[in-house]
């Protein structure tokens, strides 16, 4: 920091902190997710608590207001970008924290833990009649605190829209409508296609648990896994976190009866890992400055799906890996890496969004997407959800759910009011095809280089041109700057087209 | 907490917030110990001294004073004595954390965190010179903190008396000598009569890891264990910590070379982490009141070392066990369950004070209290210290060390100006005897019941007698409450010569 900033130096000590507090928060979740003893959760709970608590503060004080407002006031015509776009990002941040309503903070977090707790009992007896209630208060609040946050924002946005903004900035309801039309158009009849030729991942023989530990290890070991930077436990559901600036961690878990499960999300944790440790550092970038940190959770995704799904789960990989699966397990009970590279692709559309294929991820997607907009916009009662849950499914995936269990009441998202979230997962598919075929045009095809063993040579292109990104571009402007093309499910589409045409044709 | 004392209620409040953030240091701590990357260190000292800076703060604030204050206002003469005895330890703590300098304070933090890394490098070195200034600052720092603390301690002390007080309340110089001199006087011709019989441990057979793990998992079994409440980790250094009132962890280490180490400390750990379990709750216990804290480090170290040396040394457990580990190795390299209880049981005097026996151990700590007061409050030259360990160490051990690396630095107490502590893990052994006659007094002898797999009597009766006791009393009271008698090294001194007794008369 330069001494003749004295504001944003001070500014610079507050984020500091804050960004201190909140990093003690993601030790404390990655503890709690991996060691902690089950009887710990309540304590747990509560200091979690103290630290949302006295970050919220930091985040909408009096103090940090007037922070912001002297940096501003100290900025001048030739400070660097990063420095103006830095205190655009927190000035945002900040009007958002302070037009809420503290009594309507308080009101939401109650009805969040108290819609959690419900809707895990009415999933379990896959009763929406219970769950009904509940949500029609969150989506009340939601609706509340969307009216009040539209204050802040600097151009007109709907609710959904509002609501969105923290997880996919700038993002609007015509945009994903655009983008998830063709999806819409042309899923539902691949999907087809793939049933009559039934085209699908044959049953995979099961790998010992001590077996899967050592293929993620060794997954790891060859794209570039830190030891002195990183570290990997057992979790109840993996995740990524980052805990320091030099500190990251990812968590997977081993299924029974799902032999590559725990590979697959090895790959896809560590893919959010590289993308969190890639991110931008120096004087105005993370920590503590937002514009080092990730610009949106689609982004995000596509990261995490590129070295799952464009890598991992591609044929060449498949081959190279298919010699030490059958070593580990002193058999090829997969009989050819062919029929090995097709269990790692399984296509069968299903009802659980969790554990849908490539095909049919997205048009979970969609459907959720609908069905927000109509509960938060259109004025849909909550009890109309499990028909139109159940019509939609049928219509985009030609499935209809047995239960609410599986339809409706599968996902927590809602049960913590947690709206505009889901298309996050459907444009990290779009966004990681997108940029997969830029790299390909640069450094060539990933069959090819994954083939070679040449994963660094993916990892320095992504490392050089999309992670260095951070939030000085949102995640439209990053596909944009990287691809030079607009976003469009284009790529997506074209590239399961031709992963469908491998998968099936040889398979005839 | 009745509605009637509201003043007791905010107090009630406030403590439990400082709880909540004393836990999440443990909480980092643990996480720092047992999986953090090591790149991870910067960041999370730094997170360590924002939560020490926020704690100093809630516990010397000139609010917290009021707080305390109001309460002590309000106790009517009714108030139950739990209440009185519980003000009275927070306003003696905050008497100590308000009269000193806070200049002080950071000048300590820093010539710590320096002597630290300085001693680092000296002990490797074996070059006490390089060491001997950062020592000569630190007990000048320590003597103006013993000064300025002085104002608050309820009686005379002196500087060394002082410092001890926070490990062990109410200790004095004069109790220590007293408690101390049989020890010198009788275990130097003890330890002359071992040489000569060459009593001490066999060469004993390495383990495998996983065996080692299994076995210290089957120990934590066999005593009671829960899953839901308690975690067990791996870690350099083996510690026990406790991060909620429902939330207790122990880690141990797997030494190549030193088979039963790993067992050893387990058994350790877990008594430390018992106590902590056992310690009373309820309105004016633990969680948040100091009443229900361990008294002082001396008892803890009991607790750990009645597990360790009475229970997981003693004969009958060798022979209980001795199949068990003969199964894992499918072998007895130890030839018969007389020789396995030998290898527990090693009487060698050797250099190194944590890797002491018995007999030689409470001799190390005879030498440090000597050298600490002589450094402290004898105006003795910091460079005398190397000569005179020399000496002490040939006439209480009978060993001279080839270096000082074995010698007076080997220790990182007084590296970061730590005096006062030692006494304690004397202390733990003598008391540990002492409380273990009035035990056998009561339920008959500790042999007798480890030999039926009783260790569940050992620990109602500690639970029942000893762990309720909290900080009720000081260390001594504890140990003349449970055994009606005052504190001697009579019951170690008998230990010791029956434990010798058997493990040489047997050998010869």
């Amino acid at each position: 920091m330069p001494t003749a900033a004295p504001a944003l130096e001070a500014l610079h000590r507050h984020l500091h902190t804050t960004r201190l507090l909140g990093s003690i928060s993601s030790a404390l979740y990655y503890d709690q997710n991996t060691v902690m003893p089950a009887a710990g959760a309540a304590w747990r709970g509560e200091q979690l608590a103290l630290l949302a608590t006295q970050l919220h503060e930091r985040q909408s004080s009096e103090a940090y207001a007037e922070l912001v407002a002297a940096a501003e006031a100290e900025l001048d015509p030739s400070a660097p970008p990063e420095r103006r776009r830095n205190l655009e990002l927190l000035r945002l941040e900040l009007n958002r924290q302070r037009c809420l309503d503290p009594a309507l903070v308080s009101a939401l977090a109650r009805a969040q833990s108290r819609g959690n707790a419900i809707w895990q009992e009415a999933r379990a007896a896959s009763d929406f009649a219970a769950f009904a209630p509940a949500l029609r208060e969150l989506i009340r609040l939601r609706r509340e605190q969307a009216a009040q946050l539209a204050a802040a924002e600097p151009v007109e946005r709907s609710p959904w829209e509002v609501l969105a903004q923290p997880f996919e900035p700038d993002i609007s309801k015509a945009r994903l409508a655009e983008l998830f039309a063709p999806l819409e158009a042309e899923l539902p009849p691949l999907l087809e296609r793939v049933a009559d030729a039934s085209a699908g991942g044959g049953a995979a023989a099961d790998l010992p648990e001590g077996l899967q530990e050592q293929l993620a290890a060794e997954l790891l070991e060859s794209w570039g896994y830190d030891g002195r930077r990183c570290q990997r436990s057992r979790s109840a559901h993996p995740f990524s976190c980052t805990v320091g600036p030099d500190d990251f961690r990812i968590t997977t878990r081993v299924v029974s009866g799902q032999p590559l499960s725990a590979f697959l999300a090895t790959a896809h944790e560590w893919g959010h890992s590289l993308y969190e440790q890639g991110l931008p550092r120096g004087d105005d970038h993370w920590f503590p400055w937002p514009l080092g940190e990730a610009t949106s959770m689609g982004v995000h995704e596509s990261q995490s799906l590129f070295w799952e799904c464009r890598v991992a789960r591609s044929r060449a990989f498949a081959e190279r890996w298919h010699p030490r699966f059958c070593r580990g397990l002193g058999a090829d009970p997969w009989d050819g890496a062919f029929a090995f590279w097709r269990t790692f692709n399984p296509l069968r559309p299903g009802l659980i969004r969790v554990e849908a294929d490539e095909l049919s991820y997205t048009l979970h997607i969609v459907l959720r997407f609908e069905l927000e907009l109509a509960l938060l916009e259109q004025e849909m009662p909550v009890e109309e959800l499990p028909g139109r849950w159940k019509r939609r499914m049928q219509e985009l995936l030609g499935l209809e759910p047995p239960s609410d269990a599986v339809g409706c009441l599968q996902d927590i998202h809602w049960a913590e009011g947690l709206f505009g979230y889901f298309p996050s997962y459907a444009l990290g598919h779009l966004i990681s095809a997108q940029i997969a075929e830029a790299l390909e045009r640069e450094i060539g095809s990933i069959e090819g280089l994954v083939r070679e063993g040449q994963e660094a040579a993916l990892q320095a292109w992504l490392g050089a041109n999309v992670w260095p990104l951070g939030r000085s571009v949102n995640g439209e402007e990053l596909v944009e700057r990287v691809t030079g093309q607009p976003l469009s499910a284009r790529p997506f589409l074209a590239y399961l087209r031709s992963k469908l045409e491998g998968l099936s044709g040889m398979a005839a």
